[in-house]
């Protein structure tokens, strides 16, 4: 049996833009993986709306800053044998941090704590894969459109920035704008195809790295 | 689909103190709770090794303050219709709180931190089920013993004084020592077939929680 | 006998741009609202210098995240009829969050606080009372100017966004901008006269909210 | 106008361990303060459930550390020409810190903050008053009774070390429990009569202390 | 015997941009200003890669906050006769805070924490030595002018800034860029002839300020 | 050039307890050392009055809990060839943790965060030296006598629970107690001619470890 953790923002929790609410279960890219992969492998599905990479955001009812959550996710599911990582649009808010630099070196450190997390057990530390979630578009949502100023531009630019530095760091890519479109509803999140879409094109770079 | 989050300790995440590892997944009482409940019922376990109910622990490669990292949870897999709560446990270890009314009183606000939750989208906020967890018993392990002097006397009280606060909050509650008992080896672990027991001795609470 | 907080910033505080102090404890208009309203009503003053609505800062000798400082504040003073929140200006400080929508999304953040706070007692969550702060104008100050580079245009835009958000919510709405008017020595704070005319034009707004 | 702050917890804020809710406005120990001192001096009453001197308590929907409040309410209330503390009562919780020593040491440190803290505006650092809190009584009230076990004892040293301990800083120091009693209906809080017992019997103290 | 306490960044840390390690002992500004000083003064040096004056970041595994930090860096190394602290390249990253004046600001907050920390056994607050890092230039390190972009014109600012802002507060002053250039490898950083340097004109100031 | 961290609390500050002051330079038992070893091995004090291991105290105008301050040491002294770690004293006051189990569960902590320690630059994590600190002897001094007590036993134990654990982690240790022994002025400090004697007795430890 595999372990696989999926830690994410809202476009892993399955924010429905269209219903405002949650997607149905079964549409949302873990359950999609889930099902493809079968039995013989276990995806763990934490998806947090607002989750930043590393970056303080007080605005709602929860810790939001990946860095300062992921050490209790992990220990919550180890022992791990892969471990997707598809953050980064919250980072490109304005008054969280702006920029897709933001977000590579908020991804470095997140990679960085899953490879030196006290793992204990003789566990080993999961491959890590790191994702770029589908660049941000254009909408006519005002607030979405001020929250998100400017970060259309700074979102074309992260699937190449993280490219790099998976590969610099030894870790698995993965392009989700490549099998995904996010919605002009909201200029961030994906609706039920697009969020299917992503577990379906995800599920062989995840095989791989799993060996399968 | 109904969806019961299960948020724990050790004793939830299946630490095996015979193996000194974690518990096959079809041990863990919350995967026995899952296939006995079926197909209509989803329960999400979150179980993290010496989780507290509302006190600092800085001993380990993670936050462990179960009221810091209780909104973050909540926010991970909303809409819930049921959250069990099993914790107390670490509560009664020296210097963390070391008795059986601290666990109470961080039962009481992981509570109240359930039901004043920004759930938003309409969702409506989870039943809660308190459990106390199988009494603690006496031990030759050296570092374990030290750690939990006078805990055995205090967690003989636990079930009794949970259960009064359940009732006073309009909580469920369970007695996870009516069902199983923790293992000599440490002192406040199950092993394998006390696990287990535990999700068959909980199901038919958690299915008049949930109506079925 | 009615209780009301106001919490604020410096013009709740009563910092005096001309003498740079603090405004005579009758000119704040906290005061002048007191003593509209009369024996009947009690105005509770929290002005702390450089409070945020949400946002961190770490520049001064207390803590200034509004949302960090609420809960502790409430609990002071409860049971409350009615909570007046003046904050927005510090937001829009450069390395703050410097933007009118960060100041929106703060004060939705403290508005759901104050309705989901564990009041206890069987007291009831107050009504609350959104303030806009008066537009920032140029100054010649040029450490004011500096600090607050681009948030004249910012701040040209809160009073219509707080309106909406209020609406949203149910909250109730009262634009500052409407009775004073900052002065140029800085470009956000009010003299004796301005503070006076806030506590002026806010007390039948009050009087309404509170059923007087 | 003098300006005095009085810090404390749920005896400051008014705790009804009759009516279990707030005691009247009039029967707060500040509020008679505030009436006996008259028109020239403004008694700012900030009293917190739970407080502690220095100590962490998680079990609320508030901070409830004095040492992390204290500047924010300092700055909040500046200039001040008194602070009365009133504190210690909830430093001696099993879970908290235990002991009387714990309190003395809490109040030293909150003493420093005082002194040390960055006023501002050439404004001086206030006068302060050390109170002991009425030592605590035995009690049938079971919650409370095993929330305070052992503190009757260590809460009667209370007075006698804060007195040396305010001398040693130089400040000044007044015993609550020579002027009131507290109930055994929980065993540390004060009915209506003691409350304002202690109002009239701190008031030649502050009068002396401002100099009135 | 005096000591000094140098609080500072990569640049006090001795980051080498050309070999990408750390500078040789010897190189570092503080071992030069040691041996300069003689046997007389003891030069403690405290440099943390990415420190900040006020602001947080989350990227190191490290606290990088210099408010946050400053005050167990003063306790370990009490008493002391001069504090030098030369920050503030790191507050001009995006994301961080961007500006010359949120340095201003941030170095403000330093000085006020050093005259204001509780120093105990009658030692003496130190004097304080500002020190402006040399101005930021030009790179075509691609990651390191992303993450300062803008920041050269904001760092072309920082000495005036320091200056003025020195004089009010009775600090010493000195301009690092007076004494050395960034190399353009990073656009940040010294190479060791330049590190030196600083070490060689700083010690004037430095004895003056000692009163050798 | 070999580095060497010595990372304790008052007992490596030079605490002395004749003089209520700081031990002379020459005195303190790391300048002992660094003489003794001579000009090929650098040895950094870091001692912090008050510091524990893994436990939070709000008492001082510092943060002290070891291993929230552990990482930005090693960050500003790293490359290191060897960490020595005299702690745990401050554990066993009353009100930290009060037990010696409680310091050998954080001085593994601490052993684990050097060991996972973010290094970079290709450096390599140092050894590690455990050491226990002389144990705490009786004392007429009632303050310290009520902070510390139960104490005394507790502390009996700490070298060889200290000694086993430091065998299964594959440290290095050294019983201090061996060597000097605390005042009875106040039960934990030393006097000049014992600390001095902690850096002769520890001299050849620490050669072997770094093979000298």
């Amino acid at each position: 049996m595999k372990s696989v953790l999926a830690y994410g923002d809202s476009l892993t929790w399955g924010y429905d833009p269209v219903a405002l609410g949650r997607h149905a279960h079964e549409d949302r890219w873990t359950s999609v993986l889930q099902k493809a992969l079968g039995h013989g492998v276990r995806v763990i599905a934490e998806g947090l709306n607002g989750r930043t990479t590393a970056y303080d955001d007080h605005l709602a009812d929860a810790e939001r800053n990946g860095v300062k959550l992921l050490p209790s996710v992990l220990e919550s599911h180890k022992p791990l044998d892969l471990v997707i990582v598809m953050l980064g649009t919250n980072d490109m808010k304005r008054g969280v941090a702006g920029t897709a630099i933001a977000a590579v070196k908020g991804m470095e450190r997140l990679v960085k704590l899953i490879r030196l997390h006290d793992w204990g057990f003789d566990f080993e530390a999961p491959e890590i894969l790191v994702v770029s979630p589908p660049p941000i578009c254009a909408t006519a949502n005002a607030p979405f459109a001020a929250m998100f100023k400017g970060a259309i531009e700074e979102s074309a630019m992260l699937a190449s920035l993280y490219r790099d530095m998976a590969d610099d760091l030894g870790c698995g890519f993965f392009d989700a704008g490549s099998a995904a479109k996010t919605t002009p509803l909201d200029g961030i999140h994906l609706d039920a195809e697009n969020t299917r879409a992503v577990g379906r094109a995800i599920e062989p770079v995840v095989r791989m790295m799993l060996g399968l």
